[in-house]
């Protein structure tokens, strides 16, 4: 059997993003918890971080294989352990570019105000800071433009890259996971009738349940 | 034949990743240059600017096929016009996943500090602004960081994505056409033996300086 571990922050969208494809293809792997203060000393030639150059906290290992770029995890991961018929990833070129461009949509333009607001609206309340209400106005109407072309897409297709759940909706599971704690934010998304429709859908997946569980059990 | 077309603006960086996928591939098409300022009326029902949702300038159409994302359109073109042995993509996933991670290194870590330090030495001298030496400065060091990851990456391999020329070096290239051009930045990649050399194999492509030609008539 494939020798399968994952480093990673519990609670950060990336290593969400990595556990989630992981459970939906039904693999077995360890799941190694990084201190978040490991960040500041990788320098200091550890082991597990010197195999992210970059010194994020994130690293995949597959046997002999190293990842450790989130999106190229998911993408890896739906390719090489496609369930026949439920494949995550389009094989046809045509619909597989369909499909990555919602990939890189969210990381474009879904990712910076999706990750600004949970700073804002999460993180800092938890650690006991003010959130800041300016930087929540100019987010909120930047995830406002995005949310009416999301609605537009679902208006024409069940999900965002296809006829199928896919690598694209997926990517958007983590930030969802903490958008939809915030009332704020989750208004945005519920006020649109088929973003609400497809938010309810990717959120009630098997695995994705899964994951919340180990992320909720972890942080607990 | 199929009809194909890019709408774009030269001289952006987007423009110029799809442009090299085009030759690469030696694929016939349309360029359609758009107004910078169009951006400013894409709310105006431009039937070429609707195509994309966010209103940034750049859209490919390959028959029924209509793409936005700069990264996207390269990977598609990789996968559907791939030359029997030249493969821009490798078709095994861990190798696939091995070239996917410095695509997505590229967006995410060398290309945030190219894009400032281009505006900076690049388009402000060109447009009569002043250089702001303390963004150089700080921007100057996030790169550094990223190149001396890739000198290391380089010194393994002769390629970033592995032992040939793939979309993940050809997506670095709209951003070394214009860093290349300052003396500041230039030196920061001719310092590094692996990277300078690497530097020169991939812009010394036939494509590439087919690319260069195109760029600078339509600039002229």
């Amino acid at each position: 059997m494939a020798v399968r571990k994952l480093y990673g922050i519990v609670g950060s969208t990336d290593t969400i993003r990595a556990l989630s494809s992981l459970f939906e293809h039904e693999l077995e792997f360890e799941f190694i918890p990084l201190d978040l203060k490991a960040k500041a000393t990788h320098h200091n030639n550890d082991p597990i971080l010197s195999l992210n150059p970059f010194g994020q906290l994130l690293v995949f290992q597959d046997d002999d294989l190293t990842l450790f770029e989130s999106r190229t995890i998911m993408r890896f991961i739906s390719h090489e352990y496609a369930k026949p018929g439920e494949e995550q990833v389009y094989l046809v070129p045509k619909q597989q570019g369909i499909a990555a461009t919602w990939i890189d949509v969210e990381d474009h333009q879904f990712d910076p105000p999706a990750s600004k607001l949970r700073q804002e609206l999460v993180d800092k309340p938890r650690s006991g800071l003010p959130t800041d209400e300016n930087v929540v106005a100019e987010e909120e109407a930047k995830l406002i433009e995005v949310l009416d072309v999301y609605e537009e897409r679902l208006s024409n297709s069940k999900y965002l890259g296809g006829d199928r759940f896919t690598s694209a909706d997926l990517t958007h599971l983590p930030n969802l996971y903490y958008l939809m704690d915030a009332s704020v934010t989750k208004q945005l998304f519920y006020e649109r009738p088929h973003v609400r429709a497809w938010c309810n859908t990717i959120m009630s997946r098997h695995a994705w349940i899964k994951v919340v569980e180990m992320v909720q059990k972890i942080v607990d």
